[in-house]
Formats: structure tokens, sequence, C-alpha cells
């Protein structure tokens, strides 16, 4: 082992922070490592021993041991955990050292410890980190926020430990923008992730119980579709998922997916996203319906009871060929997909306006092409569209997407129909189409809701004729 | 004037506050007012000199002139204004003081400062005031929370002040439960409300660009609809503003709605009823949906400029005959109305549990039966539902909503289908038939969600055939 200080620090040795350390030291740099459990740390150690990791077990020696401008990450637990270890580690750094805080943490936290150690000169970055734990050691999707320099003396690790696009070999990284900026477009991500997998689950919902395919039959399609413009790793693991069977019970013919409980749990990040959307005042009605669908999933109870209690549809439902059915299942699924996208972006846009970011959207879409869990073929196109027209308000706006709405847009009814009739509950699907009706409505009924607002609350209105705010005396007869 | 001192106290002389204390004093109290800038009390006593009004120039004056223990309700704006009379107040106020505010507060602030004025045993009543202007001067529909001792003290005052039920002369306020519960129950009243326009400005929009129907049939419409089980005083005023004609343009023949700008404005409440339903975890999508139609209804520009660019459907519809039609969209309004107030009544059963209130559900219903802007036949068959059966998980697990929701669901799915295939967006009217066939369905495909999770972060998941979290070797080859 060389003399030279190790180039950067990891902080916390849990499953992401070890592959994090391990990533960076197979690029060539040597890593300074610590976890609050001196014992996790030595495990690492043995289990490595031929790797250049330099262990600390007192939180002091960790920071001393490195270079300066010191540079450290922390994989450490959202939250308390995560101030407990700025707060120890803040008297012992200097100014100019960069804080990384890699974990899953809530972009307003970071806005204010960026704030906060700004104070005291140490630049804050809050990085998203997306693709697992395999992400993590082979190759994330990274999203860092904070100040400018500061991105400046890390960029060349980072760009080294990042996923590689498989189009043109540049890694997925880049700097996102100021302060919480990371933190929120990795909060978009997952929220875009939620809307994908709530898509995916809907179609295969459909194929089975209004077209009536077998598991095995999804299988197939799912692995066609991922030929095609579908291409994504989320389809890719679902075509896989669907042809595994069970290893645990007594019948090893089963598919695995019918032996799991039909309970989606979640960790918050799709959450936040729709959270802010409100705050944002966008609309982001595919992702939230993803949200509320796994709530409703989460009361198995309640769904069990009322499966007995509630009637639904006694339809003959006339269903066009099976193939074709397939198809157009397809297509309404890319159209919502597109949806969906839409609005993420568009949440980026009024987020970048409101947090006074000046996000770059095309390169987000460009470092999500690899390492993270959304990667998939059609990113690229997103990046082409700004790439186009950098301040494009929104992704149907570009012909690209336009052309492929206005393609499958039918297909996406016909789906939408068949599912309502047959009683099988499509909300991503229904808040994607109602979100494209929406946008290309040059009319919305909210004249109808301003006159009410303004008859009883006297919010006023606006006119079509004229500028301003009015009110009517609605209270006169006429 | 007698000599005694004034029973109760209103700070804030704008409409909200100058109304509730005329109101309060027409029900035989006197009244102390004060307003920071003192020229708008002289107003009020200047144009009600005949009133048993106290005014006061001084906020100590005001305080001294009142009877102990004090009551005092304050009427100012919402946020760091009411901060700013509260901390002017502390020093001024004895233990067992009870300070009201009756704004458009967000429940969060009101804990805090329940808590806070606890500290220095000042009781702390966060109270919803509902029916705008003419509601806190007639009668408003009040939902106090806070110190149970505290409203004892001010009951007398508050049921005075109420409007009354139509049905049986009940004042419209109870005692919610403690600290935030008043203002919560208020910001969810707000959410339905924003849910209940919603769905009746979907139901014109259907009625008008998939039925055909000119705005005088429509009102013709929304009066007899107001005649049945969708009475309430949201329809009646549709039918009124649908009825009413230009008073400003050249053509005085006009609806107002057709010179009304369709950019639909919010204050907030309605956003932050959908945040919280995202943070205790239940499904809110049909008020969301609302919110988001607000939203998009003010992105007016990008809409003009979508519209020539986004393609509709080109179907040959077959409409059902025109009465059928316009019966099937008042059922499927009913339907969705029920949706709306399902899942409402299911957020305030997870917030009564999450915040641990204790909320009485029945009553709740019942204190929306006048003043309000909800205010509505059916909220009597919501408080039956409770009284039968108070821990009810879920209205439509009680008979006669379930019956309904029976009777109904057909025609929703078909003017859902109609709409889909017109181009015709329905986001609430959507939201409402998929939160309905998710409720009763006992299978979703959440299954295929947590196998797509334990896939990518190893996330676990249940099983169906024994208990306990298990996870599947994905990376292993069968």
């Amino acid at each position: 082992m060389s003399n030279e200080k190790p180039q950067i620090g990891v902080i916390g040795m849990a499953v992401m922070g070890k592959n994090l350390a391990l990533n960076i030291e197979s690029r060539g740099f040597k890593v300074a490592i610590f976890n609050r459990t001196g014992s996790k740390t030595e495990k690492v150690v043995q289990d490595h021993a031929d790797k250049n990791l330099v262990p600390s077990y007192k939180i002091e020696d960790f920071v001393e041991s490195l270079e300066t401008p010191r540079r450290i990450i922390m994989m450490v637990k959202a939250g308390k955990p995560t101030d407990a270890v700025i707060d120890e580690l803040l008297p012992l750094l200097d100014k100019g050292d960069v804080l990384i805080d890699g974990g899953n943490t809530n972009f307003n936290d970071t806005m204010a410890r960026n704030a906060r150690l700004d104070k005291s000169g140490i630049n804050f970055i809050g990085m998203g980190v997306s693709g697992g734990e395999l992400g993590a050691l082979q190759g994330p999707s990274l999203m860092p926020g904070g100040q400018k320099e500061a991105y400046d003396l890390v960029e060349p690790i980072l760009t080294k430990i990042a996923a590689k696009a498989p189009q043109d070999g540049e890694p997925c990284v880049t700097y996102i923008g100021p302060n919480g900026a990371g933190h929120y477009v990795k909060m978009v991500h997952n929220g875009i992730e939620y809307g994908d997998e709530e898509l995916i689950d809907e179609s295969y919902n459909v194929m089975r119980n209004v077209a009536g395919l077998s598991v095995d039959e999804m299988s197939d399609v799912f692995t066609e579709w991922n030929k095609g413009e579908l291409s994504s790793y989320l389809v890719e693991i679902t075509a896989d998922i669907l042809s595994r069977k069970d290893d645990l019970g007594d019948d090893k013919t089963k598919p695995i997916v019918d032996m799991i409980l039909d309970r989606g749990n979640n960790k918050g990040t799709g959450k936040w996203s729709s959270e802010d959307a409100l705050n944002v005042q966008v609309p982001q009605s595919v992702i939230t319906e993803a949200v509320y669908a796994r709530y409703i999933s989460m009361m198995k109870n309640e769904r069990v009871a009322a499966s007995k209690k509630l009637a639904g549809p006694e339809n003959d439902l006339q269903l066009p060929a099976k193939e074709e059915l397939i198809e157009k299942i397809r297509e309404a699924l890319f159209f919502s997909k597109i949806m969906s996208y839409a609005q993420g972006f568009e949440q980026l846009r009024f987020a970048s306006k409101h947090y006074d970011w000046d996000l770059k959207f095309g390169e987000l879409a460009q470092i999500w092409r690899a390492g993270c869990i959304i990667r998939a073929q059609f990113l690229q196109n997103i990046t082409d569209a700004f790439d186009k027209k950098p301040d494009l308000d929104n992704l149907l706006m570009d012909d690209y997407f336009a052309d492929i709405a206005a393609k499958y847009q039918q297909s996406t009814r016909d789906v939408l129909s068949l599912a309502i009739q047959a009683g099988v509950p499509v909300p991503s699907f229904s808040a994607a189409l109602s979100y494209y009706d929406s946008y290309r409505a040059e009319v919305l009924p909210a004249n109808l809701l301003q006159a009410q607002r303004d008859y009883f609350g006297a919010h006023t209105y606006e006119r079509t004729d004229r500028e301003g705010l009015f009110h009517y005396s609605w209270y006169e007869e006429q």
C-alpha cells in the first residue's frame, strides 16, 4: 500500500456504503472507511483484505487520515442518524472540505443542512444514488446537488464510479444544481419509478383479468415488449419474475407471483414526490395514483371484506382478438408511460423555478440511461427533445412524443373502456388519459368552478374578453 | 348598554371577523372588538351604532375589557399575522383564558401553537369556520378543536351562533377533539368541497361536450337534480349560475359561464388535505385529482398551444337517448360523490388514529348539514351509518351506500367509457371508479409490485400461504 493519504472516505458500512467504497476502490482510489460500530468496519477489511481500504475506528482518526480538502461520503440512515454524524464531523472539518450525503434524504433536509454547513465554510452535497446494492457496487446513477466548486472537487471520482450509458459510454452523473437539487431529482426519479411499476402492474392485471392470459404467456409478452420501444430494466425483470416458480411452497410448479401477498409496501420517496408536486402546484396524477394504489393494496383485510359486499359489473365483453388486445395494451402502457414522464419533467420544471435551481432537463434523462431503476431506451428520446429545445414546456410538445401519443391514444381509450366495463381497476392508466385530454383541452370546466368560488366565497373571476378580476352580483335577482 | 363586561371578544375586523362579531351580538351577547388598524374598528362601530359592541383601540384595553376567564376569537390572516397577534396577546392573558383561532390555519400550525400556549396555561382552540361571509353572519358550521374544558367554556356561545340543521334544528358545532383536530376536520371538509366541485364540473363538461346540452338545459338539469338525492348547496348554486347572463360584455344574453376564463384558482386547503392523505397513507384520489384539475386548468397558455398539436379521438359515438344519458350522468355523479366521501372519511379515520384524536365521524357529518359549503341532504345518511356502526371502516361497507354503489356503478362505467371515447377529460370520475374497483378487489396486482421491489431492492415480500417476510433468490438461475 502506498503512503499517500486516501483521496476519499466513506462513512457507514451497511451494504450500500460498503459496496460504494468497493466500487470507488476498484477504480484505483485509496478509500478510508468508518462505521459507528467498529466490528462492521473490521468485517469489511477482513472480507476484502486485498483492497486498498484504510479503516478507522474513531471518527477523529478517520477525518485525520484523509487527504485535504477532505472528501467524505456518508451512507447512513436518513433523518436523525444523518444529523448525528454531521454533528460529530462538523468540529473536525476544515473550510473547503466536501461532505456528501448519499442517503435516501428528503430534499428539504438537504437544503437546511447545506445552508447550515455553508455558514462554517463546509461544502455539503446531497447526492441521490440509484441502482440499489448492485448499482452501488458496479455503477450507480448519481445525482449530486450542492456547491458547484465542491462538485468539481469530487467529479473525477464520481464519473469513474458511475454507471456508463450503453448508447455512448457517458457516465451517469452530472452536476444537478445547488443545495437540495440532487435529492429532489432523485425523489422525482423514484416517483417516476412508482409510476412505471404501477403501469406495468396494471398492464399485467388487464392481461390477466380482462384478456385472460396465463402467467407464462405474460412472461413471453413482457419479453417481447422488452425488445421494442418499451425496452427497460423494469420490463425486463417483470418478464423474468413471471417466469419464476415458487421456491418455498408445496407446489414448486406454481408461479412465484401467485404466492406473493398483494400488499404493496413503500419507503416514502414516491409520497414525497407527490407531496411536492402538490406544493409547487403541478399536476402529477399518474405517480400519485401509483402511490395511492400501494396504500389501497395495504388495506388487504378491508378489501377481502369489501370483495364480498360490493357489486361489480355483469357485462358480456366483446374482446378483440388476443394478439390485437395485447398490442393495444402495449400501446396503452407506452402512452401512459409518456404521460407519466411528461408530468415528472413538468414537475422538475416547476420545481426548478420554485427553488431557483436552473435544472438541465436533458442531462437528467441522460444520467438515468444506466445504473438506475428506471433505465430505459426511451430516456434517450427525452434527452433528444430537450437538446432540440432546452426550454420545452412539456414533453408532449415535442414531435416524437406528440406523434406517439396521437398514434396510441385510441388504444389507450379502448383498453381503458374494456377494463372499466370489466371492473378491473386502472387508476394510473386513467390518470394518464385524463391528463392527456386535460392538457390538450383548450377549454376546461374551470369556468364553472370559478363561478362557484365567486358565488360562495366572492373569490372573483377572470374573463375571456378582458383583463382583470371581476365579481358577479350573484345575490341580486336578475 | 349594561355595565357588565363583554363575554367574548373578536380580534380582526375584516369581513369574516366583523360578521362573526355581529352574529354573536345578535344572539344577545356583548362583544368586545379590536383591529390592528383602529379605523376599521371605528367603521364597524359607526355602521352598527345600535349594536352591543365594545370597541378597543389598544390590545391591552381590549384584553382588560373582557370578562374572565377571557374568551377571544381571532379572525386574522393565517400564518405570520396569527403568530404576531398571539405574541402580543400572550403576556396579557391569564391562566385559564381561552384563545380561539378561527382563521384558515394549517392544522400543523395549530398543533404547535396549542402546545406552546398550553405551557403558559392558556387554552388554545383551532376552530374551522365554514360558510363564507354570509355563513359567518347568519350561522356558520363550526369545527373547534383544543382543550375540552376550554370548549365547555365557549360552547354556550358557539351553539347559539352556529347554523342549525334543517332536519332537526341541531346546531352545527361539536367538540371535535384535541389540539389540531378542528382545523384538520375543516381541511378535509375543504378537500371534500374541492371534490364535489370538480365532480359537478366534470358532469357539466360531459353534458356539454358529450351529450351536447345547452347552458340553459343544464341549468334545468341541475335544478331537477337538486330535488333528489343530490340535493345540496353546490348543486343548487350551479343551477343558478348556469341560468345567469353576462353583466359586463357587449352581449347580455350570453351565459355568464361562457365569459369566465377557465383558470381554476385555489387557496391551498384542498392541497393540504391531499398532502396529509399522502402522509397518513390513505388513498384520497378523487380529491387529489380535483386539486390537480385546478393546477392543469391554470396552465391556460400551454393548453391552448397543446390543443393545436395533440390529436384527439375520431370516434362515431353511439349515444343513448338524451334523457337516459342525463340520468346516467346523474348516477355517475352521485356514485363518484359517495366514493369521494368514503375516501374523505377513511382519511379522517386514519388521521384520528395517527394523531390520537378519537374523532366522532357521525358527528362530523352532522355538523356539516348546514352552514358550510358541502351542506347536503346526503350527509344525514353518513351520520346514520356511523350511528349504526361507530367503528365502520368505510362508508361503502354500510348497506345504504353499498346498495347505491351497486345500483349506479354500471352508469358510471358507461359515462366514463363515453367520455373517454369522446376525449373529454374525467379525472375525478375516473379516480372514483378506480377506487371502487380497487377497494372491492380481493386481489390487486401488488403481488407483482412486491416481486419487483424484492428483485431490484431486496425489499422482501409477504406470502399468501404463511406468515413472515421472504426474499427470493432472483439472481440465481433456476
